[in-house]
């Protein structure tokens, strides 16, 4: 399903860097959009240094069109958003970029061209501009400082576009190890309390359920695997073996003095 | 509730690029973050083009503290998650972004100490230092370009946190408007499709209901301010007004002409 929606269009107006360009094109690429429009940009188009700022992510900016104006950028769009951290005077709803992501899928999954118009560096858009437009999307921004990068707002707007595609996580790797089964979760904790009853740990004795249910749930909250609960098995053999050298060496040393 | 809000530390982990540094402090500043801790530094420490490639977001940097390993840098924390988009084989939760604001939010609510911690450009991660943290957060990116600048990660993962404070969009500007009531979008319509029906416009006459049906809805959707109604009652005047004068003026050059 995925694969047959039109992602969103974006739409830079007035852009000033060929770096912003640049490293607009690879969120863009990392959030799986690819058709750019720039309106006007301030010093021209094609510039190097957006290639230079993208980090491979070429394909949005070989087929990166340039408009006059945001009309013509927008005129076979359906639906367009513009985006601005300070929504300015418009009757407009204003909406989060989630908001604004989930409607766009709609929109796309119904058929419909979507776009996201992002204003210049510092300038942002004007209300002009946004009137144009069937909403504001606006980014949870800290009050205190504002001042977003142009590629930052992008990527916050494409990973939200992101995320109604692919809303989870990978598959966990830890589900790829073999979970142990109970028999070999059980024979672990016989042998390391069997080795802590060995060696006092359960004190006094009329504690040992509860210490012993403790020590439980927490190997048990760690949902081991086949190989970990054989690490641990070895984990215990490691230290009864080393306490049992540390207890021979300190022995012989008491001999040697001729202690004890 | 949220000022008393501890927010996670960011912990960039071998960072190259000063520049890097810069942006992340500034989308730091953007979501209310604001301790930032280096690990091994390429570059060494304090370097100006951070504070250079901030845009005034300088505290972050000015309080950033310098550690020799993970380790160090998280000394004083208790829940720390590790953010790649190449999760390494690592038995560990693996979660969203949103997911993991989530959670922080509430360890931070419960008085934890959170971080976020961050790979090195490139190299990302090693599977030693994630499995020093709780969880596995991972951006769902576009399989296809997997290159996601440092700051831009801290960016979406501080969205996110501040989604978890700030989750609304701002009041709609909308909303400061005074709603018009119904009689005067009702003497709205009244004026519109009085007009109307003297142009001739309602027909075949059958139809007039549906028509002025379809009409109305197109304007009710838009929820009218008390200024919206009388400025459009003001557009009903001018073009009717207008009409009538270039109604009067083809008949001025009719009659110069002599037809009719």
């Amino acid at each position: 399903m995925s694969e047959t929606l039109r992602a969103p269009s974006v739409i830079l107006d007035r852009p000033q860097l060929a770096e912003n360009i640049g490293a607009v094109a690879r969120v863009m690429a990392n959030f799986g959009l690819s058709d750019l429009r720039l309106v006007a940009p301030r010093d021209g188009w094609p510039q190097e240094r957006a290639w230079a700022s993208a980090s491979g992510a070429d394909w949005p900016l070989d087929n990166a069109r340039v408009f006059a104006s945001i009309a013509e950028a927008t005129a076979d769009l359906q639906r367009v958003y513009a985006t601005t951290a300070r929504p300015r005077e418009a009757r407009l709803p204003i909406i989060t970029p989630r908001e604004a992501a989930g409607e766009l899928h709609a929109a796309a999954a119904g058929g419909l061209a979507t776009g996201l118009l992002f204003g210049a560096e510092r300038a942002g858009l004007e209300t002009v501009d946004i009137a144009f437009c069937q909403a504001i999307v606006t980014i949870p921004i800290d009050p205190k400082f504002r001042s977003l990068n142009l590629a930052q707002a992008v990527a916050i707007n494409g990973y939200e576009w992101r995320t109604t595609i692919d809303a989870g996580a990978p598959a966990a790797f830890a589900d790829t190890a073999e979970p142990a089964d109970q028999a070999e979760v059980a024979g672990f904790y016989a042998h390391l309390e069997t080795e802590l009853e060995a060696a006092g740990f359960f004190f006094p004795p009329e504690k040992t359920p509860s210490m012993v249910r403790n020590l439980r749930s927490i190997f048990s909250r760690a949902r081991l695997s086949t190989q970990e609960a054989r690490t641990l098995r070895g984990v215990v053999t490691a230290l009864t073996k080393g306490r049992g050298r540390v207890l021979a060496r300190l022995a012989r040393e008491r001999a040697a003095r001729g202690d004890g």
